[in-house]
């Protein structure tokens, strides 16, 4: 029995990536709320959480005494700490193009349109909503056309982003598709993210990840 | 004797991050320049390279048949691939905090920051210079903060960010020291991280991979 914690909130696209990845490993794990948007401006950044995360985002994964950040390197040390469901495909290639889609995300598209960086445009340089948005589908736009292309163009793509065993990058891919939907992006111009994010969505463990499920989603 | 090709440009932050991989490993590449402010708005935007990396970003590894993309997936795959110096530690403890610095840095500071990035701000949103100045100060000291934090506080911290051997963290780090330098923070705040970042660059490694090395930089 695992003694794994997650600090999480309910909709956050990094959090939601390593609930997925820990539903795939079938690894029971309590979740800690941090709520992103608390009237004190957040609870990301309270004392307490600052020491548990410098970086006073979410996630963070406690594993008995070890303390990991970062939603990738969560995953990557899930996947090779634990038994059951590979996270990482098996040969060097696969790895690197399961890896490569997943910082396609990670990197390029959500870090430009987490919260702090919309709570930055809007305080900070007093860009208005309906651009705020207009950056948002930006960003997102770009990567998922790039994402698309890779999904067409190689062979490697099966009933999932690489091959058919979800990978790290359903895991970033899933949450990512969430937000650009949030955000009221047309996602009928990208066909096979939707192919295979639909695959993703059939697994229960997907399921039990989404955003409303959790135990800090608002009650309908 | 492997037949591998980068497509970097000289001052790029994520190609530096590779250039430093591939020296710590002693491959023999060549550098294929991809000129990311060229008049006619930059070559990664060229159809022939948006064949090869459809994000029309640098870097881009070939390796005889393969096209590797994203400099974190391309240093992993070096790593798994060929011999030499090891890139990501030994324990998965170990690779989870030297993923988690490199990530700290690939996902939250320098995508903000970025030619792409900071060209959508002048150009879409009108921010002035001395904004643009800003923005990029703020993200930058935002994640040293938190990297400095965890360098100073984990007894893991050896000469390099991770122990006693450069990673795939270090490789991330020097990049973005010398773009923080290029745009004026004041590192004083961060001694621990200009102390790694100094054994590193004692490294004929690392000081081969410096964008003033490279056969695209300009003549001075």
């Amino acid at each position: 029995m695992s003694d794994i914690k997650l600090y999480s909130y309910w909709r956050s696209s990094a959090a939601f990536r390593v609930r997925i990845a820990l539903h795939l490993k079938h690894l029971r794990f309590e979740t800690i709320p941090v709520n992103l948007i608390s009237q004190d401006g957040g609870q990301q950044h309270s004392a307490d959480y600052q020491h548990v995360n410098p970086q006073e985002l979410v996630p963070t994964l406690i594993d008995g005494g070890r303390v990991i950040r970062q939603s990738l390197a969560i995953i990557e040390y899930l996947d090779e700490s634990y038994d059951g469901a590979r996270l990482l495909p098996s040969t060097a290639r696969e790895r690197a193009r399961a890896r490569g889609l997943a910082q396609l995300i990670a990197c390029d598209i959500h870090p430009l349109n987490n919260l702090r960086v919309l709570q930055y445009l809007e305080h900070e340089d007093n860009m208005p909503q309906i651009e705020r948005e207009r950056w948002v589908q930006h960003w997102i736009k770009l990567g998922f056309k790039a994402y698309e292309d890779m999904l067409v163009s190689n062979p490697s793509t099966g009933d999932y982003s690489e091959g058919d065993i979800p990978s790290i990058a359903d895991c970033c891919l899933v949450p990512q598709v969430f937000n650009a939907q949030r955000f009221g992006v047309d996602m009928k111009a990208y066909p096979e993210i939707m192919r295979v994010t639909a695959n993703c969505l059939k697994l229960p463990e997907f399921d039990a990840a989404r955003p409303e499920r959790q135990p800090d989603a608002p009650k309908t």
